[in-house]
């Protein structure tokens, strides 16, 4: 059977081992894995971004795509509940690039990184004949803080910490050589993590995940991983009107975009009722304890068949 | 200017930046950073397999691939005095690739990471038109075991722990499909690291590196990190008669593969005078205030011009 039959989530699955190590309080599975050292709760995740695939050099500027290597991995370690602290940068790159490329991709990179109060603390170097960008981000949790993609309860409420679509809209009008909407095209270039929209609220958080993938499959895994289901209330769903009339000019649907694309990095959190008061988002639908993934819109349901972006479909 | 022109050296030395966090012990330069967490000492690398460069489909099995990608993390962790203990994993395949190539790959990974007592406990899966696989290893180190590379002092003695060039003359007769040299073959398709030949006198290295890029560019690091100097006794540079052989087969010079060639994953350290009797391993050198690195060979010296092997040479 070939990668592509078995889906991003088929591989994983099959991948997967639970571990026997009692200071591994989260392993393979969600944004990062957790490692318990000492008293200290160490939060710890990886990303790739590939030449083409995550970035086009046609219109990505190297110091937007050394933000968005840092931005990505912060917003996994942001989805924890967890702050950011040390960067880990391994690069493969083409002998014959210029040196302005890497001196421009690591200006984005300790740009991004200093927002955080991130530090680049070492990585590793070596050619290819594709830019591949690794970066590992660590950072550090309290116990009461941490929000599993599998802590989600029945009854609780689903809620996005701001608007969709946006990326998947701007890398479309990238690709259709659209000219005009700078707002989408500037989401897509220039994604950015978003931990100032949930900070003052982590504890009160069930499970949350970073919205990489399109929302669909985020809920998606939140649902497989705490066993339970959900209620997507689709006209809920936050979306500017930017990104509907981006999405109008070719012929897609904004809602698509939200649900299906990715690359936003808003926040999707689960909070039980009596906690609604006490956080900031937009409610956009409900866990149940039926197992199904269900879209409530215009008045209809629907059974969600279609899952988000994934890398070998 | 080009990268090719600035070579692998030159980059890292643009990109360094020291550290002002006092629980970075070690930043950018070394194999590993080194971060005080809590009262404990993490020690964390990075590197990256990538095809066609670190290995290639037409000699290596996914299972020697996956092991190799464990090993030298492994190495790495092990020339800083540390012990490993925890592993994530960045894939990028192809799309079309079939389903028993990850198997077997993670088969590999799984089964060098079990020898060290290392758990996969996470990482990252995405597509690219070369494999890539890029492997982190989180060690422990107690303060007192660990060995940087600019702990060196000048009278050190300077050894290795095993023979060297033996992977690069396995990976010219592949090149040049050469039958035969079974030893230096496996050399190259599976190398492994040494934990075991420095654990039990670990206190009594000063300066340690792990021997990937060639003896010459690790003395090398270590002189520039220790402001020192070496002069290399190269008739003492243990290479093993199936080395000298394979490389005669090629009309090559093994003493160059040993000095210039790479993926050893022997340890190079440095002990002084004192302590010579507590070490176990090759004498190759000395450690001199004078900052030249020296080559005696043959009666003649001469100074060492030529580093190890550079990923943009």
């Amino acid at each position: 059977m070939k990668l592509n039959k078995l889906g991003e989530f088929g591989i994983i699955k099959r991948i997967y081992q639970k571990s026997k190590d009692k200071n591994v309080l989260v392993g393979i599975g969600d944004d990062a894995a957790v490692l318990k050292i000492g008293k200290k709760l160490a939060v710890i995740t990886t990303d790739t971004l590939v030449e083409g695939d995550h970035f086009n050099l046609s219109y990505f500027t190297p110091e937007q795509i050394g933000m968005k290597a840092i931005e990505i991995n912060v917003s996994d370690i942001v989805s924890m509940g967890a702050t950011p602290k040390y960067a880990l940068v391994s690069l493969a790159l083409q002998k014959n690039m210029n040196v302005k490329f890497i001196d421009n991709l690591y200006k984005g990179m300790r740009k991004a990184a200093s927002k955080y109060g991130v530090e680049i603390i070492g990585g590793n170097l070596t050619h290819a004949k594709q830019i591949i960008i690794d970066v590992d981000v660590i950072g550090f949790v309290n116990k009461q803080n941490l929000c599993l993609r599998s802590s989600a309860k029945p009854g609780d409420f689903i809620l996005v910490s701001g608007d969709l679509g946006a990326s998947t809209a701007g890398l479309n009008l990238f690709l259709k050589k659209n000219k005009g909407h700078d707002y989408v095209k500037k989401k897509h270039l220039e994604p950015k993590a978003n931990p100032h929209k949930i900070k003052s609220f982590l504890k009160y958080i069930n499970a949350m995940e970073d919205v990489s993938d399109g929302l669909a499959s985020e809920i998606q895994h939140i649902c497989e991983q705490s066993n339970v289901g959900a209620i997507i209330y689709a006209d809920n769903i936050p979306i500017r009107d930017e990104t509907r009339k981006a999405a109008k000019a070719v012929n897609k649907n904004a809602l698509d975009y939200a649900l299906y694309g990715g690359e936003d990095f808003e926040l999707v959190f689960t909070v039980n009722e009596k906690n609604l008061n006490k956080v900031k988002g937009y409610l956009i639908g409900e866990i149940t304890k039926n197992r199904d993934i269900k879209i409530y819109q215009k008045g209809k349901e629907k059974l969600l068949k279609k899952h988000g972006y994934d890398h070998f479909a």
